[in-house]
């Protein structure tokens, strides 16, 4: 199994193939295989992409049909029975049952088109340039969303990232003692803090990137506050921790607060690239074609995704199917942190996203390459890579959560023991 | 036929379904059926994406067939034999037989990504902010691609563009007797000319959106000298133009000349969301994962571009076709151009991107409505949507396009008339 | 005493002219008469520049003299007699008794001159674009200065404010408990807070306009700290505080720290217009002119600065006085607060520069416009014009200090009862 | 005459003393003195800041009698005598007799501050950020005028330009074929040039600094009719080439065009440091205070100017003697033009400002060493220094003038014949 071609061929900047030195060939729900036949349990679902699993069968099966049927494919933004399938699946399932009045924007397929967008119609509503965001944020890596992603490894000097942006220190950040959203509140009262007024503040209700920061309900609450307080736009980025890995559809709704503007992509598409933005209707003030994008029409990711929106989404048993999955992986991970006391500092998350603090960040990334040996597919997040997470698919059976956890308990030990 | 749940649902921005008022539902090739059955003969080629036709059958073929196999969809950048094949396959029939020495580097499957990634990778290379593009150039709606798009329509005071780029005249901007490329090197050689050294220049070599302007190949030929001559990175963004669409591969053949980084997207994956960029080794500068993206790994993509190229450009029977027909097309032009001097200012393009320029813009949307009315979807370009533009896929037929301009023709006379 | 010609032909933008609307004639050390022959105290000392008092007679002979010597006046930065003697007065008064080791450099004579000097020479040097400065802190109000200044009534989001600048809170900006140097720490040394490592930080230590808030002298050494710790040079802008306003020359003095660079003006040119900036020697990278400013050579200032130098710094003598008039400013406000407590929050203070904080912000404007009706000239401070402050010239006597508060006192008094 | 104390305090920005290596001590008119008692003919008027003269004796006069009368001298922007007298002075004998209608706003005493301000204004008045400025501009150093500024050796990426400037032609930058201005309406024209409409063009009527480069009077109409097309604000930069440097007060007249805003330094304070802008009364749309400066209200260079205006301006006999002496400028520069065809490519200039530029720049500071070392003082100008120029103070008598042009010849032939 050589990766000869890769190493010559492919950039220096490829990433997940060096954790994962292997070919993969076939996938299915939360099963991986390379091209030796080689089986892995799947924790990482794509970076949260994959949260219906790898070729879900009716999402397959609809997707082949539409092929045999020269169904339209690439559209850019012209009307497609599909789109039309895709947004009624939308409004019906998602939408309407939550008394959410947004309009639908298509965009780029990409987490950080939807976030440049989001950036874009803040600032041209509110006439105002500057955007706030939080400490060890991720939003992206082009121009915009790099302005506001907090990780220092994407930056650089020369390629500069524009100005006009604030990190504000998230949920505890500054430790349990200091409320960090009374400082927020105290910088924008104070005409003489040298902060701007922003058109908006862009946060992940959990970071996941950022190392597995849950915001508290009551944090999130007094930040809807403070938005409605100095005409703020809230935009909650959903790309992660949306589309049900929360528990809920949005990862918003635990707190019971309703954001401006929504930036969705990653499993939206439901394993197709595809990425949207939900606006206020009265922020809808683009003009036609204002902000376009090629791929913005991806038909397949329609098909795919009104199959997951119907089959997953019509009523709660998913969700609560979710959460029972999560109350299994959180008993997993406590038994792990109780075991590894010296190693594991903290264990944190919520609904299916989770992850476990390594008191030396060093550890984590050979515990996860000792995983994949022994047949699972799991990875690292935090500034320093100190956590291990969990996120696997949340189809995932509690069979192969178990399968999973066993394998990356026997990975600490067999690290911790070296 | 109803557009109303897209009216009520989908935000203002939308375009392309307001000039083609219908639900499309079909297609193969160059031709499309909406959801009444009714047939559309396709000039647009979804806007450059579509150069193997839409539902290419041995394309579609090959999809199904993965599909059906559970092949692994979306990987990240990690390693797969979808990949693995497609790397195959463009270095095998793009790369080697045309002597490019270039790395390959995998972006979220957008334009405004490829370019994103090449405008940090030149500005980290060469440690320099500035960067310069061209009147009339478009390169995407992303904060730094945005930044060097010339339209004005996509820019806004609000949502503003950071500096550090510089427009300059493209070839004939200011007509025939000023050498655009002279003034470059002047402002370049003169310490106190305001400007600064930027680290690339990036350019079409045919202007698609800005109007069908077709650079000389001398005076591509000086650019590249003037990069050579400053230590410039020349970037040429070959998203729309490349794929075939010059009658080449790359649209730089032309002129003999080798950029230091090509984007790519929109037809590289072969009617999937795709998008590359090329980087010559020494720019490969990137720390592992410094630049990210989730869909960079769109394994359908993989399958379809290797089809394609494997197809279609393991020799030049292919590119020898797309010449012949770019000739029918010209010949039809001009006929259409001779007959109505009165309302066409000049036409102009190359391969299989051509434009009439019309002396009244206003005609052209007409025009274009009443050729959607009989048959035909085309669409215009141009700062002033002056130009009705011809971007039919390169597989279209010769009967195809004579059915194509018959109907084009017939409206022009049609509101001509009016 | 018409203002007329003021109100018809001055610029709006106009301002102390509308505290005091009269015509002022002539000023001896801290009196000032108005062209009607009324006289007032100063305790505003032309916003801290006149340290040294309006005509201190020593300078004024000097002056004369030179003038009537025919003594080169401006020369831009050519060697002259008078600035030979300027450069031995400063060495040999002030840096050399404080074993202070710096290189002058010369700037136009404005504070925000010596400020712009200062952001372009630790940018240089470092090759970070990114600086710190505080909440509450004045800078000056061209482009670089601006950016580092907090108050929002100095900013237009239309002549904008560039970027590449962080505002980080102040010693006691989130109370007592809250220890805002730590928070800089934790922000600088986690990489994901989102936060640029700065090239510098910039700082009064005692913020004048802000609202006389005075750092502590153990979060100044631990602000040092910081700086060794990260490479980050530390800039005191002594503008307004330094000159021995704080009782030492520098008021980074009393802390036991020595700033990277030092920016002085105002009262450095004893009277007339002159700035300065004092580099670490290792600093001192400029080119030969790459930074130029017509008036950087005023030996009109070289004059009487060097006079003020020789007189008032060859011992500690004015320094002890100094700090000596500070006692009685301090109980002559304490008494004030003790007299009104329901409208006073807080006194502070430092040296000669003191501040009462009110509880009602919009009483402070109608106290000043009484005291100077009963002939006192003093201002306001703070971002909402809530403190009123004590900054009269350091030779003031105590006489006159007495004088000007008895007016106070009974201004505050009329305030109060009406 | 040791420049020992320089050479170890003073930063290596310093630049003048480099070229004249001397300790200069007394000044009248047009003649200097070193502290040895050599006597230097003045070609240079301390960078245009003395077009009165050194020591111009009834300014002397008019300050000595100030400082001995205890006037009061820095003031910020309260109300004066002496400020009145200047106001007063100014609108009588200048702004009256040529029909402009102004505002005057006093700004920090140097021309750099002037063009911060124009730039404030001018973005606050529009609503725009852009700004557009000319190949060899010359506006200053601090961060928003150096953005303006073309001349690439005060630039540095470090610490950076921020953008929203453009910098667009001057007259004949492209030869004498290409109409510049033209250019600049084709751009603003077109929709998709790039180009942001701007808020503010501002220039040099006659570029001082880059080269000595009269605008012709045609092309300062046709760009003053693109402002008025456009909405655009026409800044002239009045700092070196206006107070009678051209033969009349401000450069512009000779065009017949009132510029929107006008920036005033050096000269106007008649040997003392001063800055002014001049608005038309509809853009004075400042708040009170909103931009300030300390030294705003320097009084000796009220006292100064008003002299100058008093007695220079009142009628237009010093005009006339300006204009007779630049033809004896030009006469002498023409002769040596004559006499060095090899060594000389061009003279030019208008009014008191010329400049003889040679073919080989390093020639140009060798003559003006040698020149310096024959008892004149003069520079360069141009990007590469490869202009010497005539700058005198406009007081110099034709005697002076024939002196210094015999110097100056006798060190071209010296260099020459060496």
């Amino acid at each position: 199994m050589s990766l000869e071609i890769f190493n010559k061929y492919e950039s220096e900047v490829r990433g997940y193939i060096r954790s994962f030195p292997v070919i993969f060939e076939k996938a299915k729900m939360a099963e991986i295989w390379d091209e030796t036949g080689k089986r892995y349990v799947d924790f990482f679902a794509g970076a949260g992409a994959l949260n219906y699993g790898h070729n879900n069968p009716e999402i397959n099966t609809a997707l082949i049909d539409y092929l045999q049927n020269d169904g339209i494919g690439h559209a850019l933004d012209m009307g497609t029975v599909a789109k039309k399938s895709f947004i009624e699946a939308f409004v019906y399932n998602i939408l309407q049952p939550r008394n959410l009045d947004y309009k639908l924007q298509f965009v780029g397929p990409t987490g950080t088109n939807a976030i440049e967008t989001a950036l874009k119609i803040a600032r041209k509503v509110k006439g105002r340039k500057q955007v706030m965001s939080f400490t060890n944020g991720f939003h992206g890596m082009s121009m915009g969303s790099l302005s506001i992603t907090g990780n220092s490894y994407y930056h650089d000097e020369s390629y500069g990232v524009p100005g006009y942006t604030t990190q504000i220190p998230f949920h505890k950040y500054l430790g349990d003692k200091v409320d960090t959203v009374a400082y927020l509140r105290k910088i924008l009262e104070d005409a003489s803090s040298g902060t701007e007024l922003p058109a908006a503040i862009v946060l992940e209700t959990i970071q996941a990137e950022g190392g597995i920061n849950v915001a508290g309900e009551q944090w999130l609450r007094d930040l809807r506050q403070i938005c409605d307080d100095f005409d703020i736009l809230m935009v909650t980025d959903e790309i992660q921790v949306g589309n049900g890995r929360s528990g809920d559809f949005f990862s918003f709704e635990r707190a019971g607060i309703v954001p401006d503007i929504v930036t969705l992509s990653k499993s939206i598409g439901a394993g197709q690239p595809m990425a949207m933005v939900l606006l206020k209707p009265e922020l809808d003030q683009w003009s036609p074609g204002e902000h376009s994008g090629t791929f913005r029409g991806n038909n397949l990711a329609f098909v795919s995704s009104a199959v997951a929106l119907n089959n997953y989404w019509s009523d709660d048993s998913f969700s609560k199917a979710v959460k029972e999955k999560s109350a299994l992986v959180q008993q997993r991970l406590e038994k792990i942190a109780l075991r590894f006391p010296n190693y594991i500092k903290e264990i944190r998350g919520h609904g299916m996203i989770w992850g476990a603090e390594f008191k030396q960040p060093e550890m984590t990334s050979k515990i996860c390459a000792q995983a994949f040996e022994d047949g699972l597919v799991i990875e690292t997040a935090g500034a320093s890579d100190e956590v291990i997470k969990f996120l696997g698919p949340l189809v995932i059976t509690p069979e192969l959560i178990n399968e999973g956890f066993d394998i990356l308990e026997g990975a600490i030990e067999k690290i911790c023991q070296a």
